[in-house]
């Protein structure tokens, strides 16, 4: 399938979470079989020679897992909160509306691994960057993060490309 | 891998949420790449001729949706409340210490569609069962559910093959 007919697969649902925000729904892409494996396939692709994936719950779950199974690679899932049973650290960062905090465990990554960070979807990249910090802090080396969809108009790919991270995405949808 | 070498990359964290619990961790699977290609590989084998997968947020997102992109089959994804954008329908239970909710988006399944559960751990089945009458309830035929762990000790295979849900798991842990 190409890039176009992929994005046609996602559905936008207008105003919501509130007035004037196009919320860019991946749940009719999960919906179609080919339409999910080939961009499962494709950002595999993308991330080939990282040592490990790391996605963030919950919905970085579902693309960064298939990801690493398909490249039989580790996969890191990073939490919200008080999920993990063992030791963790964690990085609070700032959403548009509060605080909000990752957590993973340090243990899960060895010094200098290189872990590809896979997520739905970047906006500002909030997430995305203090995923990067977490992962470092374990000592990986992070240096690329593939999303399905970016908002360019956001900026998340400056400011991640500001911190060493390269990021590759699948489709753009210009506006918030 | 072989069923035994895969259940010795789970991590027991005793007294995990409370005292006297065995907390059976499977970050350690998902930080091994082959093993976690392994356990994908055999879900997906319980499953094969479903025609679509469904996955419980949010440890249920890694292992379903990793198994539905396997076998090129729509990812189902069943959420706790108020994370999906759509119109939803949602079914009310009971855990151990009050009541939870699973919401899905009634649009996903076809009428009469085959669709699998998959998820990490079947404890007492509570959410699995909950999953089940939430697709029944938007049409779909459940009839198989794969685990990567069950506990037997807590009767979950049991309620579920009541309900006629065959269940299979890669592995068991006795007591709780």
């Amino acid at each position: 399938m190409t890039p176009e007919e992929l994005k046609a697969l996602i559905r936008t649902i207008p105003d919501f979470p509130k007035t004037g925000i196009q919320f860019r729904d991946i749940t009719t892409l999960l919906g179609h079989g080919p339409g999910f494996a080939a961009t499962v396939e494709w950002l595999a692709g993308e991330v080939e020679g990282a040592e490990a994936v790391a996605g963030m719950e919950a919905r970085g779950f579902i693309f960064g897992a298939a990801v690493a199974a398909r490249l039989c690679l580790p996969f890191l899932p990073i939490r919200k909160p008080g999920k993990l049973p063992c030791r963790v650290i964690g990085v609070d960062y700032e959403l548009e509306y509060g605080l909000d905090r990752l957590e993973m465990d340090p243990g899960s990554v060895a010094s200098g691994q290189r872990v590809a960070i896979v997520d739905d979807l970047l906006a500002t990249g909030g997430t995305a960057l203090a995923a990067a910090e977490l992962l470092r802090l374990a000592g990986a080396s992070v240096d690329r993060a593939a999303f399905v969809i970016d908002l360019p108009d956001l900026g998340g790919k400056d400011r991640l490309a500001h911190e060493g991270v390269v990021v590759r995405a699948l489709m753009q949808f210009a506006g918030h």
